[in-house]
């Protein structure tokens, strides 16, 4: 495969320092942010490790020594006792720190504008070896280094960078994608597309497009969570095109976008061409799904209302829900959920309307409708109102989930 | 420290094996599961290595052999042909894979229940090697497998855990924790406390108590989050103790729990200890205060109704917002945030309700009001409605949690 071919030329790996990270305080966002500049120069990352502070830095760092032609190092650059990693580097590599004045006044310039104490410690931030590049920081005080390959000691060229991500971003984009780009010979033209598909389970979309995929010969993921699964292509553009077709034709009506939109995003796209409006009706669901299409920029030009009516009684003030219809059927009802349906386009006027009534549990579950139990309704000026039965025993926040998902889902088959 | 000799006693690594995670596709939170799990036991993780699926995994695995005493590694059990985790450990360990016929039976079972189609390659999840002691999965199709340490290979005890978190986490507290307790020698006592504060930055909580905590000669570190900042220290009994104190002493009314406990989970236990009831009509927060309220078993005992009232017409509508008030003043304003609380408190009869008017962004600025704008309301049966005005310029998903994080806050001391 032909990113294959740049990962050998090209050994890329990733080493995150931080206690924080491995005391599962932090999450480490930092893959995402390098993955996403490092794709288009045909570069992937070929290990990712985390060490905590201190010695095992040194450790780790020195077996890429000889194994990986590229490391980006983050953390451990800020004023604290814990912060070593520049010392680590310069004394593997066995060079010597210098102060840098530029650096100094730069920090210092920092301090002064934001009113902030310095501390004695801070000046350290301004030491580095002379062989280094420096990597100017705006957002913060620890400027980055670059130290090129060195022969003689089989190093890789070495990246040290600022852990906070909003610090890390720019650097990426402005520093290291520079530098690494002249690094690099002139890349074959790979490709990246991910199909996003709902309500088929991955080892159904795998049985579904699996072998025809493979055949192709480019490089296969998928990736699933609740009520959604992704299928992922890397290669030539030509198979790229290829699995497109291959994936169309087999998983069609359960395509949500073949850009990485989100279920929400492809339903506020599509609300908006039409020039039509959505109300949203939540029992069980609780805000998810109101939660999920007001996460889109531009959802305020489609979304109406939404309500949570989670007593019987909202369902009745809010929605016009029949009282009686709720005391013969029970809240979690096929009735019930058109009734909500109904109910909030009347209310609001929209053009759609989507409902959800279950039973999320832990508690309220009973023999004839067990925690898990939902109906999920979909009223529109265009059809008929549907009403959907499902069974999501799980524990709670994944029931909203896969509620949410189903409800969504049933909304973008009716605007396909 | 106390927990560095546990460390010494056992090197615990963790392998993570996903290409989604290199891609940048998926954030690893499995570190936080086994830190949470692990902590209590003296564990620590002395290292973490993600690498893509195939036979990156095996190379990676190979070198912990004789460095580490436990690997904990995750992904690549599922049914699908990049799922090789289990094939790469057998065949290093020169083990041998059978069917197993309860597995199989498990797994049958598990699509049956949901009436899902089963794919061929289901079967090979059944498959396992003998000498591995099956961890069960009820979350999933895919179970665990736990291989003890073999002298003559140098193997460490090795643990295969599925990727998906709602598996793993509930898989590592049933089975990886049992089975490393008896592994272990008994641990000396080392306790960790997590004090949760809103509504200050990190670096004023530093200020605030970092000094005297350091002091205590104990482990402290600190976790922030939008709107909310965890305190977290690490230490001998009467260091936590004494912790407590100044904590309590310096930042009492900022803190939310001392025991990891939500804002929102606090919330729904004051109501229900109060026999008191809440609603929620929000404009610009889209249904995120309700998310989240109903994100917590038994919040239906509280929460009566929410109104996402994202058009005009709704908040005159579900909440009876007067639309001259809205004409006159516009609607994010502090006439429309007070009469959307009150009006959501007389529509649902609840004792409590907050209420949120914003510009989410990235459009709708004006200079008057520019795009993070907001105001947020609570009305109650016990006093006058307040309205705070409040300025978040940031993006709309980072706007959305700062501000149902400053209502909820705002709810939580309305309740302390």
């Amino acid at each position: 495969m032909d990113h294959r071919r740049a990962e050998k030329l090209m050994r890329l790996e990733v080493l995150n320092t931080g206690s924080e990270l491995l005391l599962g305080s932090v999450l480490n966002t930092h893959l995402r942010i390098f993955s996403e500049a490092l794709f288009p120069l045909g570069l992937r990352i070929a290990r990712q490790v985390a060490v905590p502070d201190g010695l095992p830095i040194r450790e780790a760092l020195a077996e890429t020594f000889g194994r990986a032609d590229i490391v980006l190092i983050t953390g451990g650059l800020g004023p604290t006792t814990d912060d070593i990693t520049r010392d680590i580097v310069t004394d593997l590599l066995g060079l010597r720190m210098e102060h840098d004045e530029e650096i100094w006044r730069q920090i210092q310039e920092r301090f002064a504008r934001r009113s902030l104490k310095m501390s004695p410690r801070n000046k350290l931030q301004a030491l580095r070896p002379p062989e280094a590049t420096v990597l100017w920081n705006p957002h913060g005080t620890a400027p980055g280094l670059y130290l090129p390959a060195f022969a003689e000691k089989n190093s890789p060229h070495l990246f040290l960078l600022p852990g906070p991500p909003r610090e890390l971003q720019p650097m990426v984009e402005n520093h290291v994608v520079p530098i690494l780009s002249r690094l690099l010979p002139p890349q074959p033209e790979v490709e990246m597309r991910v199909w996003r598909t709902a309500g088929l389970g991955e080892s159904l979309v795998e049985e579904m497009v699996g072998e025809p995929l493979l055949a192709l010969g480019a490089e296969l993921g998928y990736c699933a969570r609740p009520g959604e699964v992704d299928v992922r292509i890397i290669g030539t553009p030509e198979q790229v095109r290829r699995a497109g077709e291959i994936i169309e034709a087999k998983l069609g009506p359960r395509l949500v976008s073949q850009d990485q939109r989100s279920l929400e995003k492809v339903i506020v796209d599509r609300l908006t061409a039409r020039g039509e409006t959505l109300t949203i009706a939540e029992s069980c669901s609780g805000g998810a799904i109101a939660n999920r299409i007001t996460n889109v920029p531009g959802a305020s030009a489609v979304f109406l209302a939404g309500y949570v009516t989670y007593a019987n009684e909202a369902k009745t003030r809010a929605l016009g829900v029949d009282a009686a219809l709720i005391r013969e059927h029970g809240a979690v009802s096929e009735p019930v959920a058109r009734a909500m349906a109904e109910g909030a386009r009347a209310a609001s006027g929209a053009s759609f309307a989507l409902s959800t009534t279950g039973i999320a549990g832990p508690d309220g579950g009973t023999p004839e409708k067990p925690v898990g139990t939902v109906f999920v309704g979909l009223a529109s000026a265009h059809a008929a109102t549907r009403v959907e039965k499902l069974f999501f025993p799980t524990d709670r926040e994944r029931f909203k989930q896969l509620v949410s998902q189903t409800a969504l889902d049933l909304l973008r088959q009716a605007l396909a």
